[in-house]
């Protein structure tokens, strides 16, 4: 009988991670996205890549394929704007079974292609393969112009305003619902919208490189939940965070959705990601675009909401 | 009863890519790798990516986890050197079921790790995601420093010198020998280097940028076979290449393994692909590393071996 070998189940995602990182470290890892210089003077770009698998990524009972490529596209130019760069470019990788509808994958590269034509990027090359399971492979590249720095998680500083660009937990709210209502024909008319967050999220392509522009210091987006996020730039800045809860306390359309479904909108605000809203850190006010919604002060990694620990609920441990 | 939908495997890989293509046109899709620009002038950098799945694109009973990322960090970064341009990084996506040993994941990102050490690149981001089956996605970005143009599949010109950096049919050898004998270790020792070359194709680096140095036209590599990897260039160039059959007759590692399996080896120099050894054309002699192994001449998308038809058999029809 053979020893059992240790799986990456048993020591989960983040211990996958990092003993991948350990076997081959590089320094460029580890934020939103990689930053790339050449060696011409002030040119350097930024990479990033996802994985997405039918089943556990998307439904495609929920999602048409023209949304999942949409979503793909977002989550990856969101990690590009994340680092204050303008989006140009991305690869398609896609596995299928032999049984897949042509126009299912047509369709993902519809919606990827759309989402490239609101920001002048392109899909430029991709691979595709016969496999299991519908698997979408999505890798982003963006330019970074200029001499300033990139808009790393580790350069908020004591003082500075924490700033978001768009809707927090309304993606949250639409699996939510999604879940208890079975499809989105099912869920009732007024929740369109939140249901559309969580299928496409809005994003205002632009702003990473605005931000950049006026002076932030860190950036990253929603897209495992506010305290999640904002903890990641708190940990890698050496700061605490401090939400003010008036500026993402749940709008009426939440509060609803929580009626709705029994659930308390202050989760999906505080630990719902996806959103993939813009969230950092500037010395001064807010850029165009953005709104204050807290303050960074000293600290080793904390996150608060009005000063005090943010309650545990079942949905997210620490972080 | 639903209207049959077109599936994928009816109308084969070719008609996919095609049918994405138009839904999302780029003038930078098509070659071995992308070409990007920057805003910065003579910064450009080259972008291509694969999928690799359990069972299809590689056997877990025939290869190590570390030999998996080797050939996979090959065969991404041999498209890079086919433009002529140097690797930088890797972007390591990867599906695996819960149950997947994690000295499995781990293997292969040391496997890429080693490739990338032999080439001054790096693995920059990654993304581990669950799935039903091993799946991987390597994206492979180079850097096209100074303003000579990238060597593209369209710039071979009559009396241009075909010309050759590799082995030649050496992975289809191995393959045939794993296939016939089931696993490497029951392969005859005598044919341990052709096995090798099917697992993790030997690749010299440098060889890339050292042809478009020295003035190269069009470069690829020998991922689909010979003949068809050449009758892309001559297609997209508008040209017919003549094949010197002296110049790639199988040796006699090659003669001795075709005697082994009961296969004749010039199949596996014409038709074998993966060896992902440079192919390319120049006006004038190799540059160094190359050899000559025919020549460009008037026509149109035609490959000849010594002025003649190739020969046409079981495992592979018309290109």
């Amino acid at each position: 009988m053979p020893a059992h070998q240790t799986t990456i189940s048993e020591v989960g995602e983040h211990a996958v991670i990092a003993a991948i990182r350990e076997v081959a470290p590089s320094a460029r890892n580890g934020d939103d996205a990689a930053v790339l210089s050449m060696t011409t003077p002030n040119a350097r770009y930024v990479v990033t890549t996802d994985m997405l698998v039918a089943g556990r990524h998307f439904r495609l009972d929920w999602s048409s394929p023209e949304e999942i490529g949409a979503k793909a596209a977002v989550q990856n130019f969101a990690d590009v704007e994340a680092m204050g760069a303008r989006p140009t470019a991305l690869l398609l990788g896609l596995a299928a079974p032999g049984d897949t509808p042509l126009e299912t994958v047509v369709g993902i590269a519809r919606g990827l292609h759309a989402q490239c034509g609101t920001c002048a990027a392109e899909i430029v090359g991709g691979d595709v393969v016969g496999g299991e399971a519908l698997t979408v492979s999505v890798t982003a590249i963006g330019e970074l112009g200029g001499p300033a720095k990139p808009l790393t998680l580790d350069r908020a500083r004591p003082g500075d305003t924490v700033i978001a660009a768009g809707v927090i937990g309304a993606s949250a709210a639409g699996l939510a619902l999604l879940e208890r209502f079975g499809a989105p024909a099912a869920v009732p008319a007024e929740f369109a919208g939140l249901v559309r967050a969580h299928l496409v999220p809005d994003f205002a392509y632009g702003r990473g490189p605005v931000a950049r522009a006026a002076g932030a210091g860190s950036l990253t987006d929603n897209s495992d939940g506010l305290l999640v996020d904002l903890g990641q730039i708190a940990a890698a800045s050496g700061v605490a965070i401090d939400v003010d809860g008036a500026a993402v306390a749940p709008d009426a359309a939440l509060r609803r959705a929580g009626d709705a479904v029994g659930a308390d909108p202050w989760d999906w605000v505080l630990t719902g990601g996806e959103d993939h809203t813009l969230l950092g850190t500037i010395n001064g006010e807010p850029p165009t675009g953005f709104r204050a919604i807290g303050r960074v002060v000293r600290g080793d990694g904390q996150v608060r909401v009005d000063g005090a620990e943010p309650w545990l609920r079942g949905g997210w441990v620490s972080f």
